[in-house]
């Protein structure tokens, strides 16, 4: 493998020191570029976009060529491990994701098992050592998985819910139950990741995107003592380097010490919490990564500069800070508007590293 | 007048001692209930019924034919105000309320005049009035309104939204215009829920839906302030007692202290924030209502029941709690549910307030 050139944010999230904050944007490949759109448009669908590895690869690597970014996301999707469970995982316009086969039942959650990555989702694993191999070293490569509570989650609904009728229930009156779906989701995510790491991915991070629909109690019952199971078993250091890992739990601002303490090496944070006092309160434990609200991209470039240089100066001097928003990009978002964003986070925060 | 004989919400909200704790539950009168959608039916359609104050009269007293409820909140809409401004409220099915002519401009805003709540907004006077000589001294009456940045953020938007484009856009990159539009609209606020204790309100309630969609900093700046301008500017005695008042941000758990300073009698929560944390946290500064997750009620009674429990336990012995739903119960919930809740309350609360 060639030798990494930008390496910020693996020491960022390292809490090492760096020249400037590392920044990169969740669903930085995405629907708001129109090189995207092209391609999704050329491979027919989603799911086809998201399994032929060379268009993954492509869609990857479109962000990286018109802004600075100081890394790479594996460009795939959330759902492929109960995809790969056999519960038929499919996309229908305007409703998003759908499982033929939702999983209800005792019966049902004995029935899964946990798919082997290289066989099973070999595809994911054929897009991370394409994407290394086209990226030649020139940023870290971030791999993904979405938390067992947020995956149990789209299985026990059958796809995407704005109550949560169906796993609260589960949660509620069959706990047991649910933990059994979490603990086979643990195991699969942790077999997951590990082989994305095998395959090239440099850092890991554990998308909790409803965590936050929790109370605090079932929230470290159910959905973070999964990801601290998760963190335990991953492997930390490939290819004589430590391989960083960031847990992002939305809504999870009222949680962050708990998030922590888990073994993980960075958090992501969104826009409701302050960083600075989000900084102060994680206590030198792990690096923060956010947290500007996606909405500042349809304000003028001198608005968008000035929220950089606020959040900036929020977290202050030192180490431990990945520049990120607080959520993906809105597929909306004018691409003209992240330049400013990457820009202005590399010239704003230098002052924040020096001496 | 009757003399009051449930006054359990007052005191509580007051922070005076009860013999138990006191509960309601937000949307109480609602889609839930068969007898609501019978109504609603017979009404033809939801303006029809929020604008004929028979009907909301109706419909504010069903829930207290079933069950043991310790306060009766008026049937209004949220954006009555709004529509008085004229700014043609509909109500398209599936879709939730639009507004026919949104407000965008420097000139939309200056063109919006405060509402005279006894002329223009009479329908929901008359509906305080019938409601309180029809409740009969039973239990106390809550107001209500829609807080200055929530009732802005449907009118700029032209009805609901996902990601706020519009709002944020005018709050970014015109923030004069976006102070000039809640300014008057903390002054329509405050004029309508003086009107509705006029006619007979015992208690207020302010709803910031989506004050939680901001940074902490805008937060305080777009939302929590105009919500103090509304405090400071409210009749808070009438007929020979106090009027309390009750601030709710959905997802403003993080910003429970600056809430609590803003000269509200108590702060709703939602269950995303533990209760005995937040009673540390505002420090006996103001009252608590919550925070029950409304999915609890797809659980068993049994289940249910504990869940009571551990709230109360949570929030402890002493003063100041109102026991509800941290946000609206579901239109699918099942009414035998609600008894379950509102029976456990009062049983179970005793002990705490004992001695």
């Amino acid at each position: 493998m060639p030798e990494l050139k930008n390496d910020r944010l693996l020491r960022a999230l390292l809490r090492q020191p760096v020249d400037v904050t590392p920044v990169w944007i969740m669903r930085q490949a995405g629907r708001y570029l129109p090189e995207y759109r092209a391609v999704r448009e050329k491979a027919g669908d989603f799911k086809t976009l998201c399994t032929t590895p060379e268009l993954a690869c492509e869609v990857t690597l479109q962000p990286l060529r018109r802004f600075a970014l100081d890394a790479a996301i594996l460009f795939s999707d959330i759902l492929t491990i109960p995809d790969a469970m056999g519960l038929g995982l499919h996309f229908t316009e305007g409703e998003g994701p759908r499982f033929k086969k939702p999983v209800r039942s005792m019966a049902d959650v004995q029935a899964l098992s946990v798919p082997d990555p290289e066989t099973d989702l070999r595809y994911v694993m054929d897009a991370v050592r394409l994407i290394r191999r086209e990226l030649d070293g020139r940023v870290p490569l971030i791999g993904f998985a979405g938390s067992p509570w947020t995956l149990a989650t789209y299985m026990v609904e059958g796809g995407g819910s704005k109550d949560f009728a169906a796993i609260k229930g589960m949660l509620f009156d069959q706990p047991k139950q649910m933990h059994r779906l979490l603990d086979t989701l643990a195991r699969a995510v942790t077999a997951y990741l590990n082989a994305q790491v095998a395959a090239g991915a440099q850092a890991l991070m554990l998308f909790d995107t409803w965590g936050g629909v929790l109370t605090p109690r079932d929230y470290r019952e159910f959905s973070l003592r999964y990801m601290e199971h998760i963190v335990r078993g991953l492997t930390r250091e490939h290819e004589g380097r430590r391989v960083p890992v960031i847990l992002f739990s939305k809504n999870g601002g009222q949680w962050l010490e708990a998030m922590a303490d888990s073994g993980c090496d960075a958090i992501g944070i969104d826009w409701t919490t302050d960083l600075g006092n989000a900084r102060v309160r994680v206590a030198g434990k792990v690096a923060l990564q956010g947290n500007m609200d996606p909405s500042i991209l349809y304000a003028s470039p001198e608005r968008i500069r000035g929220e950089v240089g606020t959040i900036l100066a929020s977290y202050g001097r030192g180490r431990g800070m990945v520049f990120n928003l607080g959520h993906g990009i809105h597929p909306q978002a004018n691409p003209e508007k992240v330049a400013v964003v990457v820009d202005a986070v590399h010239e704003l925060s230098r002052q924040y590293h020096e001496g």
